[in-house]
């Protein structure tokens, strides 16, 4: 039997052969006829020019649900082409948080348009959800909840779904709620299919689950539903009352960006990035962390600068001291990952961190002792000078406590003052272990040597 | 209204301070009432020796989820303290995949000691599972589901479940299958709930939704749901026969490792790692990784070493030469965690991959003019020598293509090699960038001063 998945990518193939030879008709139709979703990842997967004869193909009432399942920096590409009546049209029949991360993209004044050119209630339902930065749970809710009244019973929540033409998806739970339309309790859907249907609702409800309040970070949600296994779960107000809910489709987006966070900041990198953007593009956005990081390289430089007199009588220091740096710059690098995961998985606390710091030291003094040895006996024989051994090695034993202590201070020190550890903490430690190599490296030869 | 997390977190900061003032009885009872996720991130947050402390306050009748609930290393590590009879009490309530899972970490004649223990149709399902890789969707399933048969009305399917005390958690299809047990369609929880309860399965089932083969690996699941925005998916053998079900919830797991995959291997690191292991433990891994990256800048120390009558003439070439060797670094690094980040996506295939080899390098000329620019006038400034400013300047252009090429190409020629790109990538990228970068500058700077 043929599998989903073969029989997507079997279609994604004969899209690219339809493409290669030329039958624009029939690429059309079947580019039409593939899951938003699928066409979203093609277009993401190409690059700008098949991409925008791609884009041209898509349908006008496709249009929508392709941008919705666009990463941000795509998504952004094609709207900047649309007018407010566009967007308006395309996205209409979108959720209510989908929609949001729309019009959070768009410049303020084709919002505003937009927002008026749709109906009353749907525009207060919009401009609720858009009260809350789309990075909390507010801004991952949607409004498509099904709510129930405690006193009922079961048979009349039965016969009252029954009335509906179809559920939500991703619905397993009703929400029951009291006349201030507060958030009391949960039904879920499994319970109301195998329970006797005389109960109420308020005997069979779950309470001891509490809604989500909408302020909260969206990655503290996602934690929330990795820990706790839901599909969906209500989102509430300051007075507990009802705003919506979150699905786990959603949450899903957030885990996957928040992981990317970190990969791709630490190399200077945005986790919405494009990855097939164009060449002009990239390079502007590329060339601001190639500055940074020059700058960074000319501080280095400028310690060895000032041990000019002592290379030129001893070279070999030349030859040795990108050693020191770069295994400080390693060791660094190995702490501070653990460290910005840990905080992502929201491991790390002050209760713990000393801890931490005290193990990466440990760690880097067991290492700098390792490897300080075998350099320094490497270093030795090479230049037959067991001075030379001595001093590369107690370098790298100083250098990668350097590395050990910054790679675990850093983050958290960053993080206090609130700039990203992911993106500056790279930079950092690598100045700092650069400078600190070629310090104590040079700085000990001249002593010796002078 | 509290929120559930501020109320867990409550917990866990109170279970601190009770731990602290050392009132051991409460911590227990505190501990038990957390749910097992809630327990697992405390042990994974937790120094070896309050963990230790924690561990024995978890009842015995906990002990099987909250070990579900670990990361693959730490779970390991309490393992390794159990015996055959233990490991079997604690885990038989658990779902087949997640037994699976923790038996295949076990050593053989453990997982065999726990098979014998038990009763002769669990071990048979347990059997099946294990048949298959813990990174396929075989390994993935579990087999709690419900199936029904095409030709019954949706009234007898309602009766049917309500005969069930309790209906598997994540439910949101009932599967129908044939006579042969083939998987022939899904009919969602919320179809039943709202459509004619004289209609057939036959008339409201969904047909068009290919099951997923038991052999498709995890990534490739997970991007189906990520997709399909699935909670969950039916698994059938080459027959076509039912095996089990997936779940969103497992697929989230999936979903989260591959994405720390990428960000850990790049440092060396295992996405299963324990943040809190002790120093002996993390020190032995570490050390490997410097260990391989001793030897690449030992390479790169011997090109430099050529050159030594050169730099001893100008010692310039010393201060500056790492400037060289980092920039390609850095810009390698960047093209590198594009291309590793695109193909964990599944964005980067044949068709797409020569376009991309093609942007990043025409992003190092762009980026390698501009920076070497302004590098040529700020060392010509520096040391007063306009000729080593353009022997810089063309070391940097040359490093910076370098890097974009081997940036792009290495991780597709790792791949074809079956070598994990994200981990091989950066030693192999960092060593072609420092032996490019000293080589091209020294090797040019010789040619003119010499």
């Amino acid at each position: 039997m043929a599998s989903r998945s073969n029989t997507s990518q079997a279609r994604l193939d004969r899209l690219s052969t339809a493409l290669d030879s030329g039958t624009l008709a029939d690429v059309k139709r079947m580019l039409n006829g593939l899951p938003a979703a699928d066409v979203a990842h093609l277009l993401e997967s190409s690059p700008p020019k098949f991409r925008h004869i791609l884009w041209q193909m898509v349908e006008l009432e496709n249009e929508g649900d392709v941008i919705n399942e666009l990463g941000d920096e795509l998504r952004a590409h094609f709207l900047s082409d649309m007018d407010a009546a566009e967007v308006a049209q395309i996205t209409e029949h979108l959720q209510d948080d989908d929609l949001a991360d729309i019009l959070q993209q768009l410049p303020d004044t084709i919002t505003q348009e937009v927002l008026n050119a749709m109906d009353h209630r749907d525009r207060a339902r919009l401009e609720q959800v858009m009260t809350y930065p789309d990075d909390t749970a507010g801004g991952l809710m949607s409004s498509d909840t099904i709510t129930i009244r405690a006193p009922l019973t079961l048979d009349v929540v039965l016969r009252y779904l029954r009335r509906h033409t179809a559920i939500p998806a991703m619905t397993d739970n009703l929400f029951v709620v009291n006349r201030n339309d507060q958030f009391i309790g949960l039904l879920p859907l499994n319970t109301l299919l195998v329970s006797d249907p005389s109960a109420t609702v308020r005997e069979m409800m779950i309470t001891d689950v509490a809604p989500i309040p909408a302020e909260m970070p969206d990655s503290e949600v996602a934690r929330l539903f990795e820990r706790n296994d839901w599909v969906s779960a209500p989102v509430v107000d300051d007075d507990g009352r009802l705003l919506g809910r979150i699905t786990i489709d959603d949450v899903v987006d957030v885990i996957r960006e928040d992981a990317d966070h970190s990969l791709t900041s630490m190399a200077g990198l945005t986790e919405d990035m494009d990855t097939f953007a164009p060449v002009f593009h990239t390079a502007t956005r590329r060339a601001v962390w190639l500055g940074i990081n020059l700058v960074t390289a000319f501080v280095a430089a400028s310690v060895i600068n000032v041990f000019q007199d002592t290379i030129e009588k001893v070279v070999a220091l030349a030859v040795l001291m990108p050693i020191v740096a770069s295994m400080g710059g390693i060791a660094g690098t190995q702490t501070l990952t653990v460290m910005v995961r840990g905080m992502a998985l929201g491991q790390i606390s002050k209760n713990n961190s000393s801890w931490l710091l005290h193990r990466e030291v440990s760690v880097g003094i067991l290492n700098g002792l390792l490897w300080a040895a075998v350099v320094a006996v490497a270093a030795s024989m090479w230049f037959d000078d067991w001075s030379l051994g001595l001093i590369i090695g107690s370098a790298i034993i100083i250098n990668l406590i350097t590395a050990a202590a910054t790679g675990a201070a850093l983050p958290l020190l960053l993080k206090r003052m609130r700039i990203d550890p992911a993106l500056a903490g790279g930079v950092v430690l690598t100045t700092v272990t650069d400078v600190v190599g070629f310090l104590s490296f040079l700085g000990l030869a001249t002593w010796f040597y002078a």
